[in-house]
């Protein structure tokens, strides 16, 4: 049931493998980090292992929350068995606080808390750097239907709901994330991809509240410190919290 | 009333002056062309003379069809006289048939007629590049209100209707257009700026069926052929249907 068949698809963070159930696949987490769409690039000793221990808690703090993911369980330190699902083309980016390339791309001041989360849509496409999509654009290209988009939209909302609590309980604000969604075999819409700090900004509420402290891929952006470190204060964070948790929601 | 006043701003091919009425400004349409966001620089002798011709007339038509524009009256054989307005910073793209930039950001192939137009909002803003807006952004930028995007939206659908048909008329494909619209001192949103083919792109039915002919601005951004011959056309082919109008709409 684990064991990892033929390499499917080998992705800048992960690589997907076959497995002997033809509706299940094997993610495996690498060690490998590229931003700026890979213009840069570099390898990190245990980030594998940190993303794949922090997505397989995210995923099961989710599934308990009611929401629908590709997660099936753990397989080995850096991999996990995941539903086999036919990804929609679409990087769906939630932001609570503007930040990055939405501050490049309007005149938006790095740091802006929204009064509600903006919610984007990019074509999932690296050769044309993942460009960013309109309604009538994803109508247009034929990506998705009108009722598929609402509910990815509204499944993302609660997604943030649910995490934002949790990081705060952990004394991390959750400033955005980018989501990929897929659909299995029963043709409902699941939670793929991964939740690490690959794919999203937290910043560490601990300490001068002057001072943004990036815990996530922004310090291998942004030159800003150990990737590791930051990754690894995370996990632990998350675990502890898991171990000892408080009532929240 | 015609006088030059002050100048207020200088565009890439346009300069607009103060007129002696507060409410009204001079629009020069000027012989510079540039592409690519400026990167692309050139002098066409007569091309401010061509676009002041074939705006003047496009306004007039689009106003004798009830559309409201910021077009007063002509000043001489470079000017126009128009309503003092206050731009709205958006610039809004609605595209017939694919082609140019939509086809580097997607991958619909260039030439693909759509069923419906596809309309386009970008944020007036050359440092930024005018990036593309979606609909959540223009709320978060808080440039303008739904009611009225709305009225700029039915107003763009309007406007290619009126001038898809009157193009048609003398055999060239409104293939796409760029329109900005303000306010004016009333509070009524006009159409401003120009309507010309340095803001359009206007194919020649005339002649082969396999071989597009620009008759428009890629002929300077693409080194297609002569771009004066195309503005030249163009304005032409306009004036003789305003002298011997058939019937169309």
């Amino acid at each position: 049931m684990n064991k990892k068949l033929d390499l499917i698809y080998e992705g800048k963070a992960k690589k997907i493998f076959a497995s002997e159930d033809p509706h299940e696949i094997i993610v495996e987490f690498k060690d490998d980090a590229t931003a700026f769409n890979a213009q840069k690039k570099a390898q990190f000793k245990g980030k594998g292992e940190l993303n794949c221990k922090i997505s397989t808690n995210i995923f099961r703090y989710l599934i308990k929350h009611d929401i629908p993911t590709h997660f099936l369980r753990s397989v080995d330190h850096i991999s996990i068995a995941a539903q086999k699902v036919e990804i929609i083309p679409i990087e769906v980016v939630l932001r609570n606080i503007a930040y990055g390339s939405l501050c490049k791309q309007t005149n938006i001041i790095p740091g802006t808390k929204f009064d509600s989360p903006l919610i984007d849509f990019y074509l999932k496409n690296d050769q044309l750097n993942d460009p960013l999509l309109t309604l009538e654009r994803i109508k247009l290209l034929k990506i998705i239907n009108n009722e598929e988009l609402e509910v990815i939209k509204q499944l993302t909302l609660q997604i943030n709901f649910i995490l934002k609590n949790l990081f705060y309980e952990i004394k991390l604000d959750l400033v955005d994330f980018k989501l990929e969604f897929g659909r299995n075999f029963n043709g409902e819409l699941v939670l793929a991809d991964e939740f690490s700090p690959d794919n999203c900004r937290l910043w560490d509420l601990n300490g001068n509240d002057d001072k943004i402290k990036s815990l996530d891929k922004d310090r291998f952006r942004n030159d800003l410190g150990d990737l590791i470190e930051a990754y690894s204060e995370i996990n632990t964070r998350i675990e502890n919290f898991i171990k000892f948790p408080k009532k929240i929601c």
